[in-house]
C-alpha cells in the first residue's frame, strides 16, 4: 500500500518551498515598510470563537477537532441513538482549525487590548484551512496573507492599503487593477431606487456581473421583483465611470452621499501617487457576502484569466463579535495560492531562486574523503553553502548527482591532489577547470562562488 | 464573556514572533550553509499514516479531525449504543494533525522518490501538535526544526550534523555539550552482560541516570532481576570516560565492537574541526524510547538547567514502514521551544531586533496631514520603513504613540514647515532636532535611519 496524502493538501518540494517563501517575503518586506507587525495566532481555535462567524456555510467547512480520550463518555444517549451528527458535535468537539486570519485577530485584539498600542497595524502569514469540495487551484489547506490596521476609523489607511497592493504586485510584476468602491455608496443607491429592504439580495447580484453579464443581472433583478426604472437607475450607476461622474450621480438625485465623500477623501490621499498598477473607483464592486461597511477593495490580474488576486476592506465594528465596541479595522488579504500560480505559468520567478548548494566536493578515495570533509567544514564555517558526496571513488556516480542537484561548481580532490596541496575547481557549465591551492582556498571560492 | 485560546495553544505578540523569527533564521541559514534543502508537508495526515508509528501513547496524543458533513451516518449503532470512543473513531475521523517532522518525511520520500535525487538532505521547520496535558514550556501546538539526510549509510552525515549541532549553537551564544553514543554500543554491551532479552528494559532505565542517579539506577536493574554481575560490568560502562576507555573496555571482554566502529568513523571525520562546543562520547545516553538503530545525538545546555534542547540518530530503515527497505536515515532535531525560552531567560537575542518602524510622521492640521502621507510613501517605495499618525493635530496624543511603538524618530510637519518646504526630523533618544529639506528629504533620510 503506497501511502498517500489527504485530499486537497500539498507536499512541498524544495523548490516549491523556495518559491513560495520568495513570494511571502516580497508581501512581508511591503508589510514591514508600511510599518506592519507580525503576530501569529494558533492553528485550532475554540470552537465557540469560529462558530457564526461565516455563515452557515462557514460553520459547515470548519474542520473539527476531536476532543480527546473518552470522547463519548458525556454524550446524550438519544443524540446518539438518533445519529444526529449536528446535535452530537458540540460533545465531542469543542476545538476547530482556524478558518481565516480575521476572526483571530479580532479575538487576539480583545485578548491583548492592553498589550498593544492603538491604531495597531499588523500582518499575518499563516495557513488556514477550509473543507471545501477539492478542485484545480482550491484547497484545504493555503496561505492567507492579511495586513489590517484596527482602532482608527481615518481613511488614511484606506489609501496606505491600496499603495500595499500597488507595491506588492508592481514587485512581483503581475499587473493588476485595484478595485475600490464602498458599501455605503451601494447603500445609499439601493436607498434611492427604493428596494433599501432588498439591499442584500441586490448586492449578490451585482456581486454576478462579471460572471453573468448585465443581461444575467437584468434577469435575476427582474426575478427579485426590483421594478423597472429602479433597474434602469442601477444599471446608470453601474455605467459610472469614475468618481467624477458618481459625483454627478448623487447630485441629479439630491443624494448628501457619505460613501462619494470617503472614496473622495481616499483618492485625495492617493492624489500625487504615481502608481504602477490601474486604481479605480469601481462601482459594480459589491463584495456580496462579506460584512465590510465602508470602503471595499479588489484586486484583479488584467492580464491572466484568474478570479481575484487579494481583497479586504473596513468593518466598522471589527471586535464586535467578541463584545468589544467602537474599534474600526480596515485590511486586505493577498491570494497567495494563486498569485503563486500566476506566476508560475507566467514564469515571474527570478531565475536561479533555486540555487541551494553553492559546491560540491567529489573525492577519489578514503583518505581524500576525510580531507574533503575538513575543507567543506571550513567553507561552511564561512557561511559558503557546500556539499560533499557521502562515498568516495565513483567520479561518473558523483558528477551525476552534482548535475541532478544543478551545483554549479564541483571540486575534485583525490591522492594527487593531496600530495600537491591542492583541488580541482570544475564549473559545471563551462566544463573549465582550474587548479586551486588549498593553503587560501577559501579566499578564492569566496571570490569565485560568491563574487 | 471574554474570548480565550484553547490550553496548550500561544498567541505571540509582534515581538514574540519576530525573536521566534529570528531563532528560526539562524538555523535555517545554517541547515542552509551544509546544503540541505527545504520541504513542507500538510498539517493533517492520514490517520493511516500516523497510527502506530509513535507508540500507544503518540496514537493518544494524536489530534484527530471530525469528517465533515454527516459523520455519524455510517457509524455502527452498537458501537453508539456501548458509547465505544475507541471503536467508533475510525468511522468518524480519516485525518489527525502532524506529530512529529519524521513521519511525513518518511511518508514524502516515499511518495516523490522519483523526483528526487538521494542522497536527499531536507530541512523542515513547521508546527506539529500532540495533545499531551499543557503544562509550563509544553505546550500542544510547538514548532520542530529537523534536518535529516536521507539516502546513504555513510557515517559522514552524523559527523555533518554534530557540525550543525556546534555552529547553530555558537551562532545563539548557548554553550552546549553535544552527547554521542551509538545504539549499538549498547546492545553489544548489554549482550555481553548476557542480557539481550532485557535490552529495552535496560536501556530505559539508562535513559534515568540524569534523573535519578546511578544509586537510583541500580535499585531499577536490581528490580529488573539483572544479576550483580551484570550490573558491575554495566555500572564500568557508564563510567567510561571517553572512546579510548570504550576500546579497552570492549577488548578487554573480547568483542568485535561494530558500535565502536561507526563512532570511532564519526569521530575521525572531525579530528581536524574546531568546535565551540564541547563534543563528546557519552557511554550513558540511550534514548530508550526511540527506534534508533545506530548513532544517536543529545544536546545539553552547560549552564542552564534545562532538558534536551535537540536529539536525534540514524534510523537504518527510516522509511520501512511505509513498505519501501533500503533506506538509510540520520537526522537531528532542535527544540526550537525551549532554546527560545533559554534565550529569552538569559537575554541573548540581538538588542533592537524589535525595531519595526525608522521613523513616524506626525502632522499638525489636515494639510500637511495629506502632504505627509506623500512624503511616508516616498520614503516606503525608497524601502524605509515608515509611518504616520492617522489623525492631525494632537501633539501629545503623536508624542505618545511614538513612544509606544517605540520609533527612533519622529518627523513632524504643519503650515509653518509647509510653506517653508522642510521638516522637523527629530531624535526620540536624545531629544535633538534638526530641520530637513523637502527637496531632498529621501536622501537625507536615507543616510540618517538606515546610516
Amino acid at each position: 500500500m503506497k501511502p498517500s496524502i489527504p485530499k486537497g493538501t500539498r507536499d512541498f518540494l524544495p523548490e516549491q518551498v523556495i518559491k513560495r517563501n520568495y513570494l511571502f517575503k516580497v508581501i512581508k518586506s511591503v508589510f514591514e515598510n508600511f510599518a506592519y507587525v507580525p503576530i501569529e495566532t494558533p492553528s485550532f481555535e475554540s470552537l465557540s470563537t469560529l462558530t457564526g462567524k461565516y455563515g452557515e456555510e462557514g460553520d459547515r467547512l470548519l474542520f473539527k477537532i476531536l476532543n480527546n480520550g473518552d470522547f463519548l463518555a458525556d454524550s446524550d444517549e438519544q443524540v446518539l441513538k438518533d445519529k444526529d451528527s449536528r446535535k452530537l458535535l458540540p460533545s465531542i468537539s469543542k476545538r476547530g482549525l482556524r478558518y481565516d486570519l480575521t476572526v483571530p485577530f479580532a479575538r487576539f485584539v480583545v485578548m491583548h487590548e492592553n498589550e498593544i498600542s492603538f491604531p495597531f497595524k499588523r500582518y499575518q502569514i499563516q495557513p488556514v484551512w477550509r473543507a471545501d469540495r477539492p478542485q484545480k487551484g482550491r484547497y484545504q489547506e493555503f496561505y492567507q496573507c492579511d495586513a489590517d490596521a484596527i482602532g482608527s476609523d481615518s481613511l488614511m489607511y484606506e489609501a496606505e492599503l491600496i499603495c500595499i497592493y500597488d507595491q506588492v504586485f508592481s514587485k512581483i510584476k503581475i499587473p493588476v487593477e485595484i478595485r475600490v468602491n464602498n458599501r455605503k455608496i451601494l447603500e445609499e443607491m439601493i436607498d434611492s431606487i427604493g428596494e433599501k429592504e432588498k439591499f442584500v439580495a441586490i448586492t449578490v447580484i451585482i456581486d454576478k456581473l462579471d460572471k453573468i453579464g448585465w443581461q444575467g443581472v437584468e434577469n435575476e433583478l427582474i426575478s427579485a421583483k426590483i421594478n423597472n426604472e429602479a433597474i434602469k437607475s442601477l444599471k446608470e450607476y453601474l455605467d459610472l465611470e469614475d468618481i467624477s461622474s458618481l459625483r454627478d450621480y448623487f447630485s441629479e438625485r439630491n443624494i448628501n452621499s457619505y460613501g462619494l465623500k470617503e472614496i473622495e477623501e481616499v483618492f485625495s490621499f492617493l492624489s500625487k501617487e504615481k502608481f504602477i498598477n490601474k486604481v479605480k473607483f469601481d462601482p459594480t464592486l459589491a463584495r456580496g457576502l462579506n460584512y465590510y461597511t465602508g470602503t471595499i477593495f479588489e484586486v484583479k490580474a488584467t492580464d491572466a484569466n484568474m478570479g481575484s488576486l487579494g481583497g479586504g476592506g473596513r468593518y466598522a465594528e471589527l471586535t464586535e463579535v467578541f463584545d468589544r465596541k467602537g474599534m474600526s479595522g480596515v485590511g486586505i488579504s493577498f491570494g497567495a495560492e494563486r498569485i503563486y500560480d500566476v506566476m508560475l505559468e507566467k514564469g515571474l520567478f527570478p531565475e536561479k531562486l533555486f540555487d541551494p548548494v553553492d559546491v560540491l566536493f567529489i573525492t577519489l578515495d578514503e583518505r581524500s574523503h576525510h580531507a574533503g570533509f575538513s575543507l567543506v567544514s571550513k567553507l561552511r564555517n564561512n557561511n559558503i553553502r557546500s556539499d560533499i558526496y557521502p562515498a568516495p571513488g565513483n567520479m561518473k556516480k558523483q558528477m551525476k548527482y552534482a548535475n541532478a542537484i544543478r551545483v554549479p561548481y564541483a571540486a575534485i580532490i583525490g591522492s594527487n591532489e593531496l600530495e600537491n596541496n591542492i583541488l580541482i575547481l570544475k564549473d559545471m557549465e563551462s566544463g573549465e577547470q582550474e587548479e586551486i591551492m588549498l593553503t587560501n582556498f577559501v579566499i578564492r571560492f569566496t571570490e569565485k562562488l560568491i563574487g
